[in-house]
């Protein structure tokens, strides 16, 4: 049996080698009362026990429990790959409980690794949709099983357990092993299955994070695998979706645009970025560069979300991104938010650490009502008066679960290891990513961060070294949204502020990071959005909601006036709203299409609110995008 | 056996009361030499028998020949409702055997009215998929077996056969009758199925028809009681489509907004005039008013063209009108244009004559090439540079034929009796609403129409009464796009321009339309086309394509100058094209989003094609709503 190669209690995503160290799991504590923090406590207090209620609810878990005759459900609930579901919450609770402990947490971790122990089969196999009413079908169908999906889920969830430290975590990386071991044996060089990649990628960043845990190479090796094997062809040509929906119309290294699945296309990107990292392999990492420059050039919502099109979830063509039917599925916005992360480790890159904000605090942390317990699935950018909000493909309001819900435990487990995402280490210092009020412990030493970040941008850092009077640098992110920062005072520029003294206990460094509302237009050819300017302030993105207007105001009917000033004042929970002037033009019953012509406008006053709150007061259409007068 | 209530040779919509009466089906003859009746020519030479062929070439005819033992094809080819494709290709030729013999046709509709005599059941079924390989599920799939679809596909096939006297005319109406008589029994009123409909409407408007022309009142009772039993919820909520999908969520007298699959919409609601019409049923014909007046104010395409979203085919929200993600299906436009035909019919409005303009000339006209043998499924209004038009969902070309074949054979059956659809009749005269090169026999007399429209705005009509000296009234629509008509030189205004006179032969009349390029913008709410403008001429929508632009300017990157000229002159094939006076702003690496700002430009000179000939020059993005400046 080989060894671990990693720190026992590392980070979700724990490479090797890379420009950047991600610090170890218990390094970063988020205080409960800044943004993030809060929005830890929120998820560990109701979004997490929401999940482990709900498996409940749906029979998720009695998929599992039927197996092994505990569950006299007569079959299958839910979307074949459910299992997938129980797995991201478990995954979740581990993150959890490595912050703090919970006994009905533990107890739900251990009850379900020992369920899914006895669900396993003798050679390592487990997925009860096939093991119960379909294992005639087990691994026939790889381009819409989700099997290797489904493993990968249970894969991570063991990475996690294990780094945690939580009671189950030996036995859960056991059962992990097992199947990866069965995969390694049918999916390796010479295996039965031939050559063969599953339609949903995911499998590949697990297999990485287990060889990172175990140091295990074939893990490694089959992930490798994956990556080359995928876009030649083996899925075949589906008549409805075709080729591109799953990533399998080109190698990764050829290809030259991010398309098709948006999930399937940045799960693959992530574990293509933890293929190159522990291979060493320059050209692999170029391809992904490559693709994120397709991404974030072309096919980005101002929100950091991605995927254009409800057909197929996919990423439509470069610059077709429709505010109202953004689908900027909740997942697609963690996956890129994982990606992100795994570019600014192996590179340092700045523009990585900018996407990881501008995604977290939008397009991420829409998806989740205020209460924890209610989730977008489909984050759209508008929602217009007269929405059809009937059907869970694109609803009015947070809903409380979804029959496909993947998003709510997805959310769960990102939001639980959170505090892992904020900062880095190299020999030469201390790299701050994101800016949270908590406490960040390093080799070098420890830094406290203090700040209202993101509703004010003076950052407060005291430092405390492990060896005072040790030469290191503090480097300080300069969001990519500011154009004036200092550093105790004095102007500074550039993507990261650095600090490097001989620290002493105590010693303390302020970076102020200037907020002013800002507005941002989107590039010519992104059509949808053509004379409309949007509202920012930081690295929050803003809207407005009906419920801030007149009724007899639609938001609909409202224009932006780019000339006067944008005010920033107190909002709902010590927030910050903006104020703007605008004008009404009441258009309701005009035809469709007419010669040119402007309809007359009357002053209005408007209220723009953080996007990631919109929808928790009350139903109402909504705008990020607000048409522009000047 | 009851009798026939309409003439024989009636056309392909024959209500037996009304406002306006439509005209026998061999009462108009249009010129080969006009747009229409090139595009009847090309119909008949090239569009038909290419569906013929395609029948053939994809084992559509041979689902049905297995059934009878004489295909040896191993299983059911095709989607599960491809018998419609047969039928309606058969009502196709009928309506073209109706114009002109044509002996390989005749022997088309022979031979597969003999085909379906084998194929049917004793107690009257014809469904080759439910037949073959799935008699277990006969009746047991309303929601999705399209059976009464693929039924009324058949009946309008008998219909037309039957109409426009074709050999095998009145053993097909038997066939039909048999099968309609089924229906009668299973779903009337105390019939086995209890109170059912089917998830696809088309069944309603083909009893009704077929009622016209057997004059058995059963027939119309049945399609009225499907009319009303819609909606009720009797088709259950499909978690991934919704009530709203097959328009099951509210009874067609409650609906407040045209909703849901396109086709099946505008379908029904084409029944639901019949219906209406035949009933004498006011309330209902106003909830067809008020349906109208939501699709037409709210949700229609400048081209006329239906449906904002792949994702279901979907009408959307109202004023959902992206032009690139235009789902605009073919059939939903002749089920527009038939829809509105009957409106018309119903309550002589003039805006129904507008529409049937609208539509046909644009968003049923752009679906085939102009060699008749490809076609559009979807017809968008852009197509970017960078388009992935790899899938047939949203190629970047028409395609020769599609795997849910349903809009080629439809276009053949409707541009097959296109002359139909051009001119009424009342006691008090003749009514022209689509102007085209050809004559048009009445019982006041004969129109002879002279015209290069809709190139040129001048109309000559020289009539010969049926009776010299004979008063009545010739009634000319004027295009509400139109702001300046005269007639012989005088000037009139109004819907139609009345010319009431004791007609002598060779009376001529001189409608002059003037038809300068003119500009158009969207409605405020409209957020997808903000900014632009769109070029028309007459009824014809125009757009810009690559191919007229240098290639070094990208037709994504131009604007169109509103205050210069816009000209028209001769183009292609006796087209006529616009120029106007642009400017070309590259912006190709500019960033996503960025603080407002313009991108300098420099003077283009722009060329306009009419919007239903683009994609066949070659291949290459096109845009029908161009920024605009000022």
């Amino acid at each position: 049996m080989s060894e671990t190669i990693v720190s026992a209690a590392a980070g979700p995503a724990a490479p090797t080698t890379g420009a950047l160290r991600p610090l170890g799991l218990g390094a970063v504590t988020l205080d409960p009362d800044g943004l993030l923090g809060a929005w830890q406590q929120r998820n560990a207090e109701a979004t997490l026990p929401h999940c482990v209620e709900q498996l409940e609810a749906t029979g998720t878990t009695d998929n599992l429990r039927r197996i092994v005759g505990e569950s006299d459900a007569p079959a299958f609930r839910g979307m074949w790959f459910a299992d997938s579901d129980v797995h991201k919450t478990l995954e979740a609770a581990a993150w959890e409980l490595a912050r703090r402990p919970d006994d009905r947490l533990a107890e739900f971790v251990e009850a379900t690794t020992a369920l899914l122990e006895r669900v396993q089969d003798p050679d390592g196999y487990l997925n009860s949709y096939f093991q119960g009413d379909h294992r005639d079908r087990q691994w026939a169908e790889p381009v819409w099983s989700h099997e290797l999906y489904c493993a990968g889920h249970l894969i991570q969830a063991a990475v996690a357990a294990s780094r945690s430290g939580t009671a189950a975590g030996t036995r859960l990386l056991a059962v992990a092993r097992r199947f990866a071991d069965l995969l390694v044996e049918r999916y390796g060089a010479g295996g039965s299955a031939g050559e063969a990649v599953c339609g949903h990628p995911e499998i590949e960043t697990a297999l990485v994070e287990l060889y990172r845990t175990t140091g295990h190479r074939p893990y490694l090796d089959l992930a490798a695998r994956f990556v080359d094997l995928r876009g030649r062809g083996l899925l075949g040509d589906d008549p409805k979706f075709g080729p591109q929906y799953y990533q399998d119309h080109a190698p990764v290294r050829e290809a030259t645009e991010v398309t098709g699945h948006a999930v399937r296309q940045l799960y693959l990107l992530a574990g293509v970025v933890d293929v190159a990292v522990e291979t060493g392999d320059t050209s692999l990492l170029d391809a992904a560069v490559r693709l994120w420059e397709s991404a974030f050039g072309t096919k980005t919502y101002l929100t950091g979300a991605h995927g254009s099109r409800h057909r197929d979830e996919a990423f439509g063509d470069p610059y077709e991104l429709p505010p109202d039917r953004a689908y900027a599925e909740t997942c697609a916005a963690i996956a890129s938010f994982s990606w992100n992360w795994r570019m600014l480790l192996a590179t340092g890159g700045h523009r990585y650490a900018d996407e990881l904000e501008r995604v977290l605090y939008n397009g991420i942390a829409c998806s989740t009502s205020l209460d924890g317990r209610h989730f977008f699935y489909s984050n759209p950018l508008q929602l217009r008066t007269g929405h059809d909000g009937s059907h869970e493909d694109a609803p009015s309001q947070r809903l409380p679960w979804y029959s496909c819900a993947c998003c709510p435990p997805n959310l769960a487990r990102l939001v639980a290891s959170l505090q892992a995402y904020t900062a880095t280490v190299t020999d030469a210092g201390v790299q701050l990513h994101l800016y949270a009020a908590g406490t960040i412990a390093t080799p070098h030493g420890t830094v406290a961060v203090a700040t209202d970040y993101p509703w004010d941008g003076r950052v407060t850092l005291t430092v405390t070294p492990s060896d005072p009077g040790s030469v290191w640098t503090l480097a300080l992110r300069i969001p990519g949204w500011c154009t004036a920062a200092t550093l105790d005072g004095a102007p500074v520029g550039g993507e990261y502020a650095e600090v490097t003294r001989a620290w002493q206990p105590g010693d303390t460094v302020v970076l102020e990071l200037a907020m002013p509302p800002r507005l941002v237009t989107g590039h010519p050819r992104v059509d949808a959005v053509r004379g409309c300017a949007a509202l920012l302030r930081g690295p929050l993105v803003y809207c407005l909601e009906q419920t801030d207007l007149p009724d007899d105001v639609l938001v609909d009917d409202v224009t932006l006036d780019l000339d006067a000033p944008v005010e920033a004042g107190p909002g709902d929970g010590a927030t910050v709203v903006l104020t703007a002037r605008g004008s009404h033009h009441p258009a309701g019953g005009a035809p469709l299409y007419a010669p040119p012509g402007r309809v007359a406008g009357t002053p209005v006053r408007l209220t723009a609110v953080p996007y990631f709150r919109w929808a928790n007061r009350e139903p109402g259409a909504m705008r990020v995008w607000i048409p522009a007068t000047t």
